[in-house]
């Protein structure tokens, strides 16, 4: 997943993210096994009145953590390219597994 | 979503959080609309050999962010009782809204 922290000053277009950005992530590392992709928009924090940590995030979805780096090797720098035209945040990347009970 | 910070000398029970305090979360709030849950154990940052920024996370999915609100207004007291049994991290609470392209 990339997490955007909510940090003052910071400009994030979250239309061109979901509109533009995810489906060209979607469209090149489709080939690689990428199955879907979720767009979240921060609305606020825990607390009342308190903000959300980041502004937006995505998870993309893959079967195994080996196909996202295959992708992510032939396709990253075109998709880090795209990053300014939606943001001057720079995102946290993370890997993690699904786990389920 | 709730997120734990990967902090050095904590805990995390992944067997727990997975296997008894989300099926918990689960049973509580259905009657409130909570669709669905998605629970990711941290693997790495994105950098090589970097660590992950959260040891794990939970997504909590509701048609109406209203929705949790009334749920955890009934039950929070109970289900925050039991993050003691899992971890000794504090979770960042932050409600998001999924968006599409």
């Amino acid at each position: 997943m990339s997490r955007f922290p909510n940090e003052a000053g910071k400009r994030f277009d979250h239309a061109y993210y979901a509109g533009k950005h995810l489906p060209l992530v979607m469209e090149r590392l489709k080939g690689s096994g990428m199955l879907r992709y979720e767009v979240d928009k921060g609305l606020a924090g825990g607390g009342p009145g308190a903000p959300a940590a980041f502004v937006a995030a995505c998870h993309l979805y893959f079967n195994a953590a080996a196909d996202f780096q295959k992708g992510i090797g032939a396709h990253g720098t075109e998709i880090m390219a795209d990053i300014p035209n939606y943001t001057d945040i720079s995102p946290q990347i993370q890997i993690s597994e699904i786990v389920v009970g």
